[in-house]
């Protein structure tokens, strides 16, 4: 999906400027509108910031599944992760929220680790490095807090006798012509990528399978994940399942100008094991939207909408709105510089990995408490 | 591969009149010549029907790996059933063959029910036909005889778990466009068909995957497989594992005129759960190199070459060479009628299957023994 400015939105790039708009009636999604938002909040109890700051702005269907969760049908989660190289804070975004889903509406998360993917997309990677991967960033999905009795990580090549018989009937539906015209394969790409959407496919229909029951599910994640659901949703009622629905959000910005935090650039992005020391470099280096000198700045006021830092504190580090409005306010009129800004980030950075870092180390023997192994003795044989 | 004749032999559809000689030179395969059949011979301590008389003609690398088995270096045999249907009488010929294979050299056999590929390749075929369809082939597999102790019948869907690994990393080595040049792909090919050249592959390195061992592999089958055996050995080196070898047989004739034994049209084919009664009818309305009249024929005599029960004398029912010579002259001289031919092999044919009907009873008492289900305490995990 590209535009005259360049803008580049695939499940595999992401470049250029968003223009979120554009993405909304390109892919076709709908709009989270304040009358949508509120309800979701009345249901859950409580407002989020990644709801009310629009940065989760986008949908499918999300208004019809809270409609049924009112009526008593619950629904289930289901995210996931391409385990390609360590996590960085911007993955972690909407993991959180959807762990806030998860503590609010009570229901199950199905995190798929798509290491099947991610060797096939990715010429270099060897079968033993992604083995790893996998193992590692689960470490940072259970560090996110999600409730283990109700969550299930999917470990693709782990866990395929779970997910096989769906994937094959998922499979069935598709043809070569569709999947070229939603992912633009190429000839060279290899028979594994072009049969793995089937594979992302199954986590949305997997609690239905396994309880041989319909259930809704929503689909937190970042917009570039799009196409996948267009497959999926495609292929839902043929099955005998729900479309699943989504939300998705904006994507997290690098630390350097312009783009998503990525993990291709060390330094656009911090990672979830880099040391609060490293973090605090990269925050103190990062791009913002200050002018040549403190003079111009004191006088002309700085730009927060391209800054990288206050997207920080939009995304994740200053949930109070009042904060946020004020430093907003001290931005624009020159009252503080990029470095007084930035070290109002470092401790809050340093303080939120070093918890993350902890959680994470303790995730090294609870594995097993998160696996989607326990699904194994639901499953009909 | 089609020729002047419309000689047409894929994976999928076989049919003209084929010209082996062809067939050879077309895929690239060689002739198995005397000085290797006999050397087969010597190593198997006896001789075997299928061998001398050229229905198994064809093959590649089968003198290396005789080398090695000299050497002390034992193969693994393997071979396999798409579940598209009832099981006759002319798929049970290379089984029986790799059960003489796996007698003489007392070696492991893989056999593959290939459910997720005759799912993905008919649209017509629900998921539980051929899950119904994969436990009874099961059947007439355990029915040949096979030794339980070294049989491992794998199940691509139930035993995905064994295989999805060395799926997944075959797949990553084959390209859409290597695909399509082998096996023809429409757009319209859906995408598990795409893939599955990958699980074809799989059980000729499955071995020396679980053993962590290189070990030779040697695949009976018809030559019309062969396309996956050019793709799997395209990847074996690139994955650490030996090109497995292969040994092919003719088609076996229906009893109609011209075409192989086939699924499709049931008056063709012998099933083995026709009842004795059944396979004498059909065995008597079987298409003969017979005259029009009883007197011309004593005149001028009939042509065993065109008759499918000379065929049938050759392949599995006349094992004596004399007893077959005997039989070939009295037909071509006109000393013998197709009637009383016929009348010689309604006999053998009922033998046959009654014993077939009541190993294949007892199987199902079976099942377990011979799935690969005891692989799994083998597998690293």
């Amino acid at each position: 999906m590209t535009n005259e400015d360049d803008m580049l939105v695939t499940p595999w790039e992401v470049k250029g400027t968003i223009d979120y708009d554009r993405l909304i009636e390109e892919f076709g999604t709908e709009r989270i509108d304040e009358k949508l938002r509120k309800k979701i909040e009345k249901i859950a109890g409580e407002s989020h910031i990644l709801l009310d700051r629009e940065l989760f702005f986008s949908h499918r269907d999300l208004d019809w599944v809270m409609k049924e969760y009112e009526k008593g049908n619950k629904f289930i989660l289901y995210t996931g992760r391409g385990p390609s190289g360590d996590v960085h804070i911007g993955h972690l975004v909407p993991w959180m929220f959807t762990k806030w889903m998860q503590d609010c509406f009570k229901v199950p998360l199905y995190f798929q680790l798509t290491n099947d993917e991610k060797f096939w997309f990715d010429q270099d990677m060897t079968y033993e490095q992604v083995h790893e991967l996998t193992r590692d960033n689960a470490l940072d999905v259970i560090a996110t807090g999600f409730d283990p009795e109700k969550t299930f990580i999917l470990d693709d090549i782990k866990h395929i006798d779970l997910m096989y018989e769906l994937a094959v009937k998922v499979a069935k539906k598709v043809t070569f012509s569709t999947a070229r015209a939603v992912f633009g394969f190429e000839n060279s790409m290899n028979i594994g990528g072009i049969f793995y959407p089937s594979m992302q496919a199954v986590p949305a229909f997997l609690h239905s399978w396994i309880h041989e029951r319909k259930t809704p599910c929503i689909i937190p994640c970042a917009i570039d994940q799009d196409p996948y659901w267009r497959i999926t949703r495609d292929v839902a009622e043929k099955l005998g399942y729900y479309k699943p629905a989504s939300i998705q959000n904006k994507f997290v910005p690098g630390l350097q100008e312009g783009g998503k935090m990525s993990s291709s650039d060390p330094m656009s992005a911090i990672y979830t094991t880099d040391s609060p020391k490293k973090a605090k470099k990269k925050v103190l280096a990062a791009f913002t939207g200050g002018r040549t000198t403190a003079k111009e700045q004191r006088e002309l006021g700085a730009n927060p909408e391209i800054c990288s830092v206050f997207k920080y504190y939009t995304f994740i580090f200053m949930p109070d709105d009042k904060e946020l409005a004020d430093i907003r306010m001290k931005c624009v009129s020159g009252d503080i510089l990029c470095g007084a800004c930035k070290q109002i980030l470092v401790p809050r950075m340093m303080e939120f990995l070093e918890k993350h870092q902890a959680a994470r180390e303790e995730a090294k023997e609870r594995l097993h408490e998160f696996s989607a192994d326990k699904l194994r003795n639901l499953v009909r044989k």
